[in-house]
């Protein structure tokens, strides 16, 4: 690291998650850092101080660095003069310009600070001159003339922090969301992957968390694939998964087609409540197998290879289906008796009994939540489970590459569709 | 078509799509039907009253589909006694019970109707005979007990549509939702393929509308070879997709990086007004091509490849790149120059670009968007474009899928992440 | 009616429900209509056709009616020729031009019909009668100049309506959207507010069905003054809405310091189980209001003025409270005993106790749904309650607002925060 | 503060916002605290630690402190032993009982740290004697039994902090979602109203941006109102919401009755084609009011009290009015000739003109963005505009109650239909 510099940063720096930020940038950018100093106000309202080595392998890369971190209010100790270029071209800065951020922002120019005019974001610094004092204000890049003089580099540029002014007045939140649908998802569901075949290296259970979406997307056969092939240790999930699934086997000729065709589950049918009627006469899910009045679907699988499923029901639910537990209590404590030596839990398309489970669930068992909804993903993270990952995606396609992961080698007639 | 029987139904037939639902339904329980007369009333209050003559294989088959129309209002001209079974076991119906709907409901017994108590839908009717008359009132399977007399069949089942009262007063609308990420996604993957094979056997261009999610989802490289195959030729789009583009494949080392890594896109960073300032400097996207400053990436693979684009601008953008159209009228113009020869036109991940290519495509030129967000299909269809079909997935998962069925034999190199 | 004229359109028109389109459409710009004719394909298959006579109070009106039912493929039976006038200015149509759909057109010009090249919406036709024969074309308003002959009013103009081709391949819906947030809530409090009035002068009781979000968007003194004047009758909800109600009442000085200053409720604070367990320890929630443990709020209310509650617990309750049914089918048929003579029920911010309660609800009972959420309004109609009109809205302001409606002279202290 | 004791805390401090969580929860409580010594690590790395000094009034108070504050792994220095008192009646735990969360826990008894079994929050903790050593278990409230020995107040337990194990596969997010529609919102319309009155008294301006929701939801004659009494000094929007206010003056009779009725605005209507060509006529919106042409609504009243606003299209834009900026660099720079004095910023209903805004604005301009959609909020933040404060509210319920605030004495004639 041949290059390195120093910088500082004041405010409510243990509320804001700036020191944390700036670390992560060095990082990413290459460098490394050292908090030289970090001063703590005692009492609630004080102001912090942090002093900051940071360094880089040559200059560029350390100018680069500078500006990031000048984004934030993190100013050079030293700050020295502004270094200016004068572009060559309309409407192209110089390579290096000192790209703006809609903070206070002033620059040193002849050895006094100036205030940047009209802060504005992603914009160029342009030096007047032509009056004294030199003033500067913000460009966009539209707006740049051949033989304008911009600043360049983090040198002599300092920003200022927004004070957090009043906090009884404070009534609303910065806004910081972090669930969105706006990520690579092939590399998440190969991720998923990895964890769910090391927790079965290490002897570990996975727990799953399902509702019906898990069938209407079509994806019963991709998990039909996983519990085969023993990535499905326990089930839990409601009345309505169950009879969706197991509608979906009984009345396989119509509505298999109507799956098939994409002509999707038309909602009021009679045919779940007959499903549900037919099980019932059975005794239980288990029986219904037995006497092969369900062939084939998830239930099917999870009882023909010994899985273990928690079916708790909701004051929404027809029937219910024999296995399904009418009393919420008596559910959550089967529930509680499958936890132990989970080593993975994964919740896919259920808002309730995915809290529910996060309710009882410890911290230190890894969580991915999966839901095409992300109000349902910030619930659970809402309601305490804080080591829920969340995923915003869609469960059909989800469960189909997570199968093709796990199981590359499935047949064709255990694919969707 | 063994069996057969007559059923008619009142009411205001053409606003309500009964007619069209029951020849659904009929078709998809294997039957078939004629509408052996209709009375349209001729003034705009008057309701309308049709006769249908359904035919089925068996009487089996037949009692089903009458059970089903029934839930709709349409009951037998000659509707007959209801036929009634005793339950044998606890909680379990007779398997051909009658599946009640919520609407007001009667049942014929010993020559005389019986309004049935309290219509709850999804459950069965008991006959309850101690009193002079006997009483009709709905049950659900839990509550059931053996000995209990239920309706099995449609026979001598009523059921009376709900007149649509006041027609001033109705200020609500029925509710009628038919965007829903419950489908069977790997299925309308397959379809979308289809349609693009056949549009370029016709000998027709295929029309894509991107939104940046195309590059931050991380499936430019399966958009890239849907370029490479010849499936994209035309791109319409704004300044952000081509950006982050173009930023993706200037700064890959780090941005690479974070994609492969998953960490996302961070907001704010200086990055994408460095990459468009780069390609301002070179004057456009092509000669930033030429240039070797842009060398991988969605609009590298257009330019390499002789596809169109035509990028126009909105008020939130930072820069622009210097093919993108400021004039919004003017960028209008060019897509329109785009449409000829067009035979089918697919919409990702944007709202923006998608509204405005729907306000200028002929509705004849088949239509699919795609995107996460219900909300951006929904409003699509609401402008005008009644030809859209919408698909509510991920948008990553969803280009990989179709990059896996269009050009399965693409290489690892070309796969996301 | 002095003005009037004959129209007629060919397809599938039961399914499509354009006829109730047109009928709404006429009566809407003033005019009236009879069919005089309607033939329906037997087969399920047949194209339909409709012959409808309009009446309008003058040409202008009809004019206007005629290009509104023309943009449905609901063209003139003569239609005439094509009438046209020559732009005086750029960038503007003559004041009765024809606007556009993005249908298939033709328009009459010297006996022959000429089609419309490229369709558009919104758009007016331009005549180009430089080579033989003329041609037609769509030109957006900011396209015109001065001198281009434009076509005006609905003569000799024909639209195609899009045949709906092949009904097995037909694996995606049309969308109609109609749950949507852009509608003038203020007056829908009003119609509400008057329903309820409505069904307390026919000796009705009202249904309420609510979620926590009563409380914490601060609304549960807006709900107590509607529970003091009667028009709570009975209130079914979950564990949730009466826990956060109760925590509220007894740690007044934090928690309501907190909603007064706009704080929010945070989540993970032990309050609400702390609550839970001093209600268990009275015996149930009356006893509560009773021992002085519970002093005010939405529950405080219901007990002190002898209305109805069901709670009914779920599997991620904590606690739960002694009220609360944790056996959900002895829920199911609480909530069924108090159905009798209710008159009107209306759901505020639950989707759990809303779709349970629309499962029981006969379908005569008028149902308003209330939620920020348009998928909760979305889902209740999906499941089967299609009397169920949906508001999409802030709970808080809502409630907010009806009581002002039902309430007008509450006192201050009676008003949210 | 007569009672007082030391807490400390390990782990990665700085990211995890611990502190300051902890700072906000003894005051909240009613206590005070000292940060008595802060220990950072200096490489990236490095755990933190952290001594802390907490005050409160009584032990009372102290003991609720200590209990929140063990919930976030901070822990007495001292722990001693538990105190455990034995339970009275089924299903009821002691006033003061511990209260859990789902991290790994250890409680001390006889000088011993015993592991906490199965960790799930909100239930207490049973030391069972039996056997050598004693062992603790979680339980349930609905599950505990007269006669258990429970752990009560904050001595003698110890909560670990979970580790952030491996930074480079943290490739999720940690998500903590502060956008939320659940807030006492009459409250927020308050807070609102004081500080658009403190803007105005400070000599300052308000900017307003906007979106056609305005007009659909029924809320323009707030929005008028607002005007008239000086509230909004300019206003930033694109085509649509100047169309859709000026259709709805022009069509007065139809289209307001429809707003009237509640009918909504029907889409795919001619009717805002017709207004934009009635307005490009008269050349300007300013001369379309002069001319008599737009005689009512929003923008009627910006140009009658002289009022700025600065409308920038988009490419989905029909038209557009004459006074609609078409080049959209042209429009930003419009858009920054006004931010000179702008005070305060309120936006509502429109991301696009939203996030355009938030692009030039300096950070020092408080900003309030206003949507049903929680995700044009986050979006905003997410660019940059970080001093951003959302409301998830009703547009047209939230103007309503706005204009009640600001002008309490506005009659009826100005009260939305």
């Amino acid at each position: 690291m041949a290059s390195s510099d120093t910088v500082e940063v004041r405010g409510h720096l243990l509320d804001s998650g700036v020191l944390s930020r700036c670390a992560t940038d060095v990082r990413s950018l290459g460098g490394d850092y050292v908090i030289e100093r970090l001063d703590v106000g005692k009492d609630s309202g004080d102001e912090s101080y942090a002093r900051i080595r940071v360094q880089a392998e040559d200059d560029a890369a350390l100018a680069s660095i500078l500006m990031r971190l000048n984004a934030y209010g993190v100013n050079l100790t030293e700050p020295g003069e502004a270094a200016t270029r004068v572009t060559e071209t309309d409407g192209v800065f110089p390579a290096d310009f000192y790209s703006t951020t809609n903070l206070d922002t002033q620059v040193r120019l002849d050895g006094h600070w100036v205030d940047v005019q009209q802060p504005e974001m992603d914009c160029g610094l342009v030096v007047v001159r032509g009056l004294e004092p030199a003033s500067v204000r913000t460009v966009p890049v539209s707006d740049v003339r051949a033989g304008d003089e911009i600043v360049c580099g983090a040198a002599g540029v300092r920003v200022t922090r927004p004070a957090v002014a009043d906090r009884d007045a404070e009534t609303f939140e910065f806004m910081n969301s972090q669930v969105s649908s706006e990520k690579p998802q092939a590399l998440l569901v190969r991720q998923i992957a990895d964890e769910m075949r090391q927790t079965k290296a290490a002897g570990k259970r996975i727990l799953w968390v399902g509702g019906p979406a898990v069938v209407h997307t079509g994806a019963a056969p991709a998990m039909v694939a996983l519990v085969e092939n023993g990535y499905v240790d326990v089930l839990f999930g409601g009345n309505a998964i169950a009879t969706h699934d197991i509608e979906s086997s009984m009345y396989g000729t119509s509505l298999g087609v109507d799956l098939l065709r994409g002509n999707g589950v038309e909602h009021g049918h009679e045919h779940h409540i007959r499903a549900i009627n037919a099980v019932r006469r059975c005794g239980s899910i288990a029986a219904a197998v037995e006497q092969g009045v369900v062939t084939s679907g998830v239930m099917h699988a999870l009882v023909t290879h010994g899985r273990q499923f928690v079916l708790v029901g909701s004051v929404r639910d027809d029937g219910p289906l024999p296995d399904v537990y009418t009393d919420v209590i008596a559910g959550q404590r089967a529930m509680r008796a499958q936890l132990p030596d989970v080593g993975f839990a994964i919740m896919v398309a259920t808002m309730l009994h995915s809290v529910a489970t996060g309710n009882i669930l410890p911290a230190s068992v890894p969580l991915v939540c999966v839901d095409i909804n992300p109000a349902t993903v910030t619930k659970l993270a809402d309601r305490g489970s804080s080591q829920a990952r969340g995923i915003v995606t869609d469960i059909g396609l989800f469960l189909e590459q997570l199968a093709d992961e796990l199981v590359p080698q499935r047949p064709r007639s255990h694919r969707s569709a």
